[in-house]
């Protein structure tokens, strides 16, 4: 499924081709939808004419029984699955929340995959599970658009955090997010912020730095980048060592993992957070609360995402494809990880 | 697959009976299990009396194929699921970890249910996912014995967490846990404990509280129970209203997320911990390392009982069912959420 350049474009209409539904081989045979699943699942209860009309109508339009469905009492689809690019980072634990009560009010079941930041997982996990499930959102994916739109051709695809053209997004707004960040540190008196960068393959990544460039820019502010650096507590822990060379009053981190990771370091090495440098993460998880001190960090609607995903991927069979994603508000929480700037510079610390 | 009772003991051997696979087909058909493969998933590419003699062997044994893996390009069993009570609890992170390490060695995709600390979720989750997976972890179920013999029947299955007859487990040994707490606790001066209580329904529960009851007595504690509380840091939150009526001078809490929203609302009342009252949790999960102050707590190996889980499910096929489930070792990981236990009415002392 991975082949680049090997998918068509889908019809004019901007929609990606979808494989024949249930619905689509009723229609055609002149028959309903329970009897097309009865003529494959239990065939004995059906006139064997009428099997034999399905089965041919069904050859023809190329629809294949979803496998799993096949095996499940009910003989009908009724499962989803939801790839999140890292089970343990906490800020999936509400889009999951979020995703699972939307997919049980529609009485499916949604299984969840783990891509463990590697995209090689990603895409051997998804082609493998595609054909058995209904539909798929996929969270902080790390695949190329080509690969999201050749799945997205195969079954029913919701993107989050992603703007892939031809396949459903939501979106958070990460461009008034970085003008919330920048103006907050503006008003403190911060003049140079020092970006700690994210996986290269996040599109959320880019999006960030380019809107803290567009809002730091506006306000006088010099902006640095740094890394990439992996989205966990450990990449918070080695972007650390990046700060000898900057010298930032203020840092924004990816995420709030790193923020924390980051923050650990750098008091474990005598640098105060914030008397000496102000540290501002992103997504606010539990754990930016129960940090000493509190960070300051963007929050996103995180279950309201999971909801609108799961929400969008079962209304997709009938909806077009919007031209731009979904994009859902941010809002900045100020807790004690972000000080004035200090007039005086401490020496430099020595590393280990 | 629910209904208490409708299940008939296994063999003599404890070993519960399985679905015959294809290799049992292969054999009782005189044919390779390859050819069995393709006598369902590609039957024009097999001479038709095989397919036929296949078929016929196949409905006489109740072999059903795996309706997932007949989807798949390579047409073979490759998915196994873990279910976990909840996905948001940082323990299961590194579970999951070791789970799909085994997994990926193995060549099988893991996926993921959340049964969100519901037993009808769970359930109904299994209910629908068993005959698409070719084995099923169990981790912190809260279904009865009799419901994960009946889904152990159908498909392989490992319990985490759980000694339950019939079906292979793999447990800590919490009986030494609580006896290292006790010590601690003791060792401090500490002569009454309160065991904030997890789920009911948690087998785990029961072991902590009755091990920590023994410790106890041996020691010349006093121990007392609150709860059922919910396993999560609002469940530890809710609990601190138990404190005001026994006011011991250590609790232990069913595990860290507990303890950690415990100590926040402790805190937030202006009780010093541990100069007021002693702390410790159960799991060593990420957060209990970054609270102030560090949680004391038992460091469980998560990602070796994830391996290990996998490892034997993919095994159980061959290797009979243990009458007493696996026994993981764990160390108490002392931070400064425990101290001395403080005689009343005595002026703070500074903690170092």
């Amino acid at each position: 499924m991975e082949k680049e350049g090997e998918s068509a474009p889908g019809p004019a209409t901007g929609r990606a081709e979808r494989p024949p539904t249930i619905y689509d081989v009723a229609r055609a045979a002149g028959v309903s939808a329970s009897t097309v699943s009865r003529a494959f699942a239990r065939p004995g209860r059906v006139n064997a004419g009428t099997v034999e009309r399905v089965r041919l109508v069904a050859a023809e339009l190329g629809y294949r029984v979803n496998p799993l469905a096949s095996a499940l009492p009910r003989g009908r689809t009724s499962m989803l699955a939801l790839v999140v690019s890292d089970v343990t980072n906490p800020v999936y634990g509400e889009i999951i929340r979020g995703a699972e009560s939307a997919a049980a009010e529609a009485d499916h079941v949604l299984i969840l995959i783990d891509a463990q930041e590697s995209v090689r997982l990603e895409r051997g996990s998804l082609e493998r599970i595609l054909l058995g499930v209904d539909g798929v959102v996929l969270a902080g994916t790390r695949m190329s658009d080509s690969a999201i739109r050749t799945a997205a051709r195969r079954r029913p695809v919701i993107v989050l955090n992603r703007d892939v053209a031809d396949v459903p997004g939501i979106v958070l707004d990460d461009r008034h997010a970085m003008r919330l960040v920048a103006e907050h540190l503006a008003e403190l008196g911060h003049r140079d912020v020092l970006y700690i960068s994210g996986p290269e393959a996040s599109w959320v990544n880019g999006m960030r730095w380019s809107g803290l460039r567009e809002a730091a820019a506006a306000l006088g502010q010099k902006v640095q980048r740094v890394g990439p650096f992996v989205p966990t507590v450990e990449g918070g822990r080695r972007a650390a060592s990046a700060l000898d060379a900057g010298r930032p009053t203020a840092i924004l981190a990816y995420n709030d993992q790193q923020a924390i990771g980051l923050m650990r370091v750098l008091q474990s090495r005598g640098i105060r957070v914030p008397h000496d440098v102000s540290v501002v993460g992103f997504d606010d998880i539990y754990p930016a609360r129960i940090v000493t001190p509190g960070l300051t960090t963007v929050a996103a609607p995180l279950r309201a995402q999971g909801e609108a995903a799961v929400t969008a991927l079962l209304s997709s069979r009938s909806t077009p494809v919007p031209s731009r994603p979904m994009t859902l508000p941010v809002k900045l929480i100020v807790r004690g990880s972000t000080g004035r700037r200090r007039p005086l510079r401490i020496p430099p610390v020595a590393l280990p």
